[in-house]
């Protein structure tokens, strides 16, 4: 079993989004990603037939790609890995990212 | 895609845990538990290679089973679905439980 509090994953890096590894295993990886206001996860994909959840902790942004729309805290996005997608920053912003199965 | 705003399901129910789907695919399960205090998800497991993630979005309880331990808003257990696991909510609490792959 993995226990993680995000509390512990607060960090922003002024130069670029801050990103951890959470948790890593065949069925499922965890990403965290702290976004300063303006900074982004530019929009790519992967030819694979996993999901991708983006799921906003904190703050407010844009979700990029092709399901373009606002994101906020509490909003999450789940589509195939192989559809672009991305996220930019408004206002700080914590992400976090689950790719299911690994790719 | 399918986009999921947790606000939409923020609903509670005085006689058993608030349980909605909120996506389906056969990589993933998202699922929305909402609890009144006192109110808890029982300890159980299913013989699968499948990983479970319980996540508390808000308030405070205890983790149950093999892992027990205290739950509280952003704290995450990630484990193999065939560990006993459950959630017992001493607080109003909201839970997103994922599921990878479905079983």
């Amino acid at each position: 079993m993995k226990f993680i509090d995000l509390k512990e994953f607060a960090k922003f890096d002024p130069n670029k989004p801050h990103r951890e590894l959470l948790y890593d295993s065949p069925n499922l990886r965890v990403l965290s990603f702290n976004f300063e206001p303006g900074q982004e996860l530019p929009v790519h994909c992967h030819e694979s037939d996993s999901d991708v959840t983006l799921m906003v902790l904190e703050g407010e942004g844009e979700f990029l790609g092709t399901h373009a729309m606002p994101a906020r805290a509490g909003t999450l996005q789940v589509m195939p890995v192989c559809d672009p997608h991305g996220l930019k920053a408004t206002t700080r912003l914590r992400l976090l990212v689950f790719i299911t199965p690994t790719l």
